[in-house]
């Protein structure tokens, strides 16, 4: 097995592949609204706004992982997981383990007190896998999110 | 009734104590390890980690909202809302609706599609402040953490 690398520009469309197949697996085909010159811009621009993990298996990419970072007001600068992805195709073959690796030693090198991720509560196998990796799964913590029609409504009520 | 201001690093030895205020109310009381000046260099300095709004009763500081942007690879850049706080004695008042007001406004100038953020389940005022205001509470998606002993015995078994 390849260890993951660093994505490069010419990775994010296959990259968004793989964002678009995880978005269809959580019921949410639509709501991918980057495209690939976004991903391009965004992420390999002057000041990138993520890094990526990529893994290849017999020269295409089949895992991924993106990380940024965020700010914790109890610890300091935090790493942040936003995606960790691994095709339909290639599950159960240790790629999620190897992304994972990347992403902790990632954590470890800027020197962080914490990695976060969100999962959706159905997921059970990834439940399993991030419980098996000594994560923390915190049942009582729940996302909240404004979307952008939310934001207007909002603001046309105030 | 004040505006809420950006914050000025003067302002940070009081955030804090509301910060050790909520993680106190939060039964997480040791949890808070930033102090003082991390908090000055760390939202004032050439690549500001933060931003901070906070609000003024009587001269004194008695609530604020830190954010920073964060990479949806579904959205793009969106905005994520780390702590809103308004002081116990405080609450009730509408501190937190200016507060809010203030974040989703800086949502709007920076034109992102989404703000987010994370809430304890058991904390029902908050909650139904949040849907008041056309949030989604996602009781289906948890936060997942690898803390910093994680981070450390998860690279011991690699």
């Amino acid at each position: 097995m390849n260890q993951p690398r660093l994505a490069v520009k010419q990775d994010m469309s296959r990259v968004l592949e793989l964002i678009q197949e995880l978005a269809t697996f959580e019921k949410e085909t639509d709501a991918v609204e980057v495209n690939v010159l976004d991903l391009e811009r965004d992420g390999f621009g002057e000041n990138p706004k993520f890094t990526c993990f990529v893994l290849e298996v017999n020269n295409s990419i089949e895992g991924i992982a993106l990380v940024y970072p965020r700010y914790s007001t109890w610890k300091g600068e935090v790493l942040h997981l936003e995606d960790l992805i691994v095709s339909e195709k290639c599950r159960g073959k240790g790629l999620g383990t190897l992304l994972l690796n990347s992403v902790v030693k990632h954590a470890k090198q800027l020197g962080v007190k914490r990695v976060s991720w969100e999962v959706i509560d159905w997921n059970d196998p990834a439940i399993k896998f991030y419980e098996s990796k000594g994560a923390n799964v915190m049942r009582d913590w729940d996302v909240v999110q404004l979307d952008e029609k939310g934001i207007e409504n909002y603001l046309k009520a105030i």
